[in-house]
C-alpha cells in the first residue's frame, strides 16, 4: 500500500517508517510519494558521523541527537547505514537496542538501513531516507556510517557537516585510516577521551591536520578544522560538540557554503541515478544470456572486459 | 611511455608496477597492455582478506605471503586496498614499512592502492592490478582491503576464497559487523590470538556461525566455515591457515565453484564498465552545464533526483 506524502507531512512517524522501508527495499510507489514530498525538502541540515570500528560512533550519535534535541527544541532523525547486516544481522539488533534508549523520545526518529545489494544502492536509499525525513520537518538528520569504507565516506561527505571520530587504542592501521578521514572531516572527535592514550590521539590527529591543513580538502573554504575530546558515554565534551556544529553551520550559511553542499549533494545523486537509468534502458535491449556469454569469455580468458564490454555495446 | 605485455610476462617487476601505476591513473595506454596480458590469465588464485581495523590484517597478509610463498616455491602478489589513504597518505606510508618486510623477497610482489575518485574506480584498479599480476604469473593473490565498507567488501568477495579477520578487543560495535561479514567469508580468522579475550571472540564468532548457517550465503556449496585461532606476530596458526587455504581450494575445483566465482567477478567487472560507458557515451551529448542546472533544481527543491534524470535523458 503507497504511503501518502500527506502523512509523512503531518509527522506520522509510522507513515515515514514505511516509505523508508519502501525506499529500502526499491518499490515503485515510494518514487510518486517522494516526487510529492520533495518541494518539501531543503531545510534539514545534514551531519555526516563516521569513524573506525570501537570509535562508539552509535554512542555518540545518539548522545549526540539528544542534546541536539534539547538545545533547539527540534526534531532529529538518524540514520544508521550498515552495510554490514545483512538480512537478520545488526540493523535489526542495533535497532532495538536503540530504541530502548531513544524511542521514547517523540523527538528522535531513529532508522538503521542495511540495504544490501548494487553497490550505490545503499547510497541512494540513504539519500532519499535523508529527503523523506527532511520533508517531515526533522531539523538536523544524523548519518552514521560504519567503517571507513569508500561507499560509507562517500555518503558522510555528502553531509553539511561531517564529523570524524576517533578513539585511543584501535590499533596501529587506524593511523592510516586517519589520514584519508582527515580530508572529509569538519570536525574530528577523539572519542572515550577518559581512557588512556586519548591525549595522545588528539595531539597525534592536531598534528596530522597541522601537517595537511595546506592539501586538506575543505580548508579552502577558511573553516578550521577543531578536534574535540569528548566522552560520549559519559557525556563529556558533548556541550562543546554541539556548540561548534552550530558554528559550522554558521559559517558555511555566512559562505554560501551550504548551497554549495546542497548542489554537490544532488549533482552525486543526479549522476548515479542517470547511471543506473541508462544501464536499465540498455537492458532492455540486450537478454541477460548475451551479458553471461560475455562474461564467461572474460572468465575464460578470450576478451578483457574493456573488450566484451565494446562489443555489447556495438550490438 | 607505454609499458610492453612482454615485459610483464617476462616477470619484469618494474614493469608490472608502472602498469599498474598506470592503471591506477587511468593513462589510456595501459588498456591496450591490458587487453594484451588478458589471454595470460585465469591461472591466479585470488584470496580476499578483510577485516575491522585493528584486526591486524597487514600483519597477516605480509605472513601468510611468506608461507604461501614457501610452500609452494611460487611467486604471491598482495593488493592492499586502501580507499582512505589520499594523495600523501596510509599507502605510501604503509608500503614502506612493508618494504622493509618484504621487499627482499623476490616471490613476493606488493603494491597498495589509494586511488580516490569515482565509486568503482578503485575496484574497477584493483580488479585490473589483479589481471596484470595474474598474467604475470603470480599464483596467489591476496586482496587485503581495509574495513568493512560496502565496496571492499565487494571486492573482497570477487575473491575465490574470502578470509574475514577479526581480533579480541575491538569495542563493541564490531559485533555488528560480524553479523555481516560472516555471509561473506569463507574462512574466519581469529587473529592476535595470544590476547586476552581471543577464546572468547573464537567461540562468539563459532556460535554466530552455527545459528547462522543455514542462511550462511557460502554455506550451500557445503563449505564448512572454519575458525581459526591465528597470531600472525608470533607466527602461530599460520601453517594451519595455509592448509585451510588449499583445502578451500580443492574444494572449490572439486565442486566447480571456482569457474562459477571466476565468472562472477567477471560479470560484476563488465557490468560496472558498461555502466560506465553508457554514462561516458551519454555525457558527450550532454553539455555539463545541463546537468549542473538540473543539481541546483533539485538542492532547490524544484525537481526530485528521479524527475531530473528524467528530464536530462529526454533531451
Amino acid at each position: 500500500m503507497a504511503v501518502t506524502a500527506e502523512s509523512v507531512l503531518a509527522g506520522d512517524r509510522l507513515a515515514l517508517s514505511r516509505l523508508i522501508t519502501q525506499i529500502e527495499n526499491g518499490v515503485q510507489e515510494s518514487r510518486a510519494t517522494l516526487d510529492a514530498l520533495f518541494p518539501y525538502t531543503g531545510n534539514a541540515y545534514l551531519i555526516g558521523v563516521t569513524g573506525p570500528s570501537g570509535s562508539g560512533k552509535s554512542t555518540l550519535v545518539n548522545q549526540l541527537a539528544l542534546k541536539l534535541a534539547q538545545a533547539g527544541d527540534q526534531r532529529i532523525g538518524i540514520i544508521a547505514v550498515d552495510p554490514t547486516s545483512p538480512f537478520s544481522g545488526g540493523a535489526l539488533l542495533g535497532d532495538r537496542v536503540r530504541m530502548s534508549d531513544l524511542f521514547a523520545n517523540p523527538n528522535i526518529f531513529i532508522r538503521s538501513m542495511a540495504t544490501r545489494g548494487a553497490l550505490g544502492g545503499l547510497a541512494r536509499a540513504a539519500d532519499d531516507a535523508a529527503y523523506a525525513m527532511d520533508a517531515a520537518g526533522y531539523a538536523f538528520i544524523l548519518i552514521e556510517t560504519v567503517g571507513a569504507g569508500q561507499s560509507e565516506v562517500e555518503i558522510a561527505k555528502l553531509a553539511h557537516t561531517t564529523i570524524v571520530v576517533e578513539a585511543p587504542g584501535l590499533g596501529d592501521d587506524v593511523q592510516a585510516g586517519k589520514a584519508g578521514l582527515l580530508e572529509i572531516a569538519d570536525i574530528l572527535v577523539v572519542n572515550k577521551s577518559d581512557r588512556l592514550g586519548a591525549e595522545a590521539s588528539a595531539r597525534a590527529l592536531e598534528n596530522a591536520l597541522a601537517l595537511g591543513v595546506e592539501i586538506n580538502g575543505n580548508s579552502d573554504d577558511g573553516w578550521q578544522v577543531p578536534v574535540l575530546r569528548v566522552s560520549a558515554l559519559h557525556g563529556e565534551g558533548l556541550p562543546e560538540l554541539v556548540d561548534v556544529i552550530y558554528s559550522h553551520r554558521r559559517h558555511l550559511q555566512d559562505d554560501r557554503g551550504w548551497a554549495e553542499r546542497k548542489n554537490r549533494r544532488a549533482r552525486s545523486g543526479l549522476v548515479r541515478l542517470l547511471k543506473e537509468s541508462l544501464y536499465t534502458a540498455w537492458q532492455t535491449q540486450v537478454s541477460e544470456d548475451a551479458v553471461d556469454e560475455m562474461a564467461a569469455k572474460i572468465a575464460g580468458g578470450a576478451l578483457s572486459p574493456e573488450q566484451a564490454a565494446k562489443r555489447l555495446l556495438e550490438t
